[in-house]
């Protein structure tokens, strides 16, 4: 149930079977339906999820009434809304199912104790962190350097299997085009 | 020397004096010219900069020869290529001195000594990542729902003293703007 994340943990930092369970321990396994939403925009952020299985997006609605896809999740990436869970404060996005999924909770609550009974997780959680702030550096340098197709093309050469899963109106709210432009590059291809 | 530093990390993580002593054994402090290069596009970033004094800008030359500035780093704001800096890849972004500077340097062949002799600075590198992760995402929200004229005044009321400090153009470059339009709101003002 927590094989995922545990080989995800071990490429980057140590752990025992003994203190995998202690890790396991301090997690809950959830079963998400398609659409469900782990967070809504105006509640505060308490949780930090693991993709086990499934796809998530996180996004906002404009002050238009559009709903702009900041970013997805998907197997081994971990997603919530940082700064709400940090402070305290509601968020300002939500997060939802793109599919049937999975996920691996980690509850604030549980947070402190799994770092003072398990230090390495301080290393393991900076390397996801610092590899989710690169990622983010370089899709700001996409979107304002390539054009929506461009970024498409990026998208599709590089993670062909994640442009196939999810709907066409969510990858082309996350590249800042419209879906119909989207389906004539599709179609282009 | 390292006050500012240390400071910053006792805001995030326990230091000893004498662990501070260690820490600062393995970094080195560094005075920048203004407009001097921390590290050049097409070079491989090895070290990681922590901003005593002074402001930088990262930036990208775009494929029209313009240049595209990513982020700032400012007074206690860590600021490298962090992709390049750990896959040993060239980097596709330039940091530069906007003004005289000072920061205190870590060699990535001191990184590794630094974690397994102060292990708290896991805890320290991990908050710093998830702040910078979350700022990113915030970025990627004004980027896509916030007019250049709606993201220069949330700049100008969060940071009115950043707004002054940076030159026009280079504001102007971040927020997606022209100079000439950062021009015309800051009259209006």
């Amino acid at each position: 149930m927590f094989d995922s994340i545990v080989t995800h943990i071990r490429k980057h930092a140590g752990l025992t079977d003994a203190e995998a369970d202690i890790l396991t321990s301090l997690l809950t396994v959830r079963d998400v339906k398609k659409k469900e939403h782990l967070l809504e925009a105006g509640k505060v952020c308490t949780e930090y999820y693991f993709v086990a299985e499934g796809c998530f997006r996180m996004y906002l609605v404009t002050a238009k009434g559009a709903e702009q896809v900041i970013q997805f999740g998907i197997e081994d990436w971990w997603i919530n809304d940082y700064a709400s869970y940090k402070t305290g404060l509601p968020s300002g996005y939500c997060i939802q199912a793109v599919e049937k999924a999975k996920v691996i909770v980690l509850d604030k609550k549980n947070e402190e104790e799994m770092f003072t009974r398990l230090p390495q997780m301080e290393r393991y959680f900076r390397r996801v962190a610092e590899k989710a702030y690169s990622a983010q550096l370089n899709r700001i340098h996409y979107i304002f350097n390539l054009s929506g197709e461009e970024q498409y093309h990026l998208m599709n050469s590089r993670h062909p299997q994640f442009v196939q899963r999810v709907p066409q109106y969510m990858l082309a709210s996350f590249l800042g085009i419209t879906p119909e432009f989207l389906s004539k590059l599709r179609a282009k291809k």
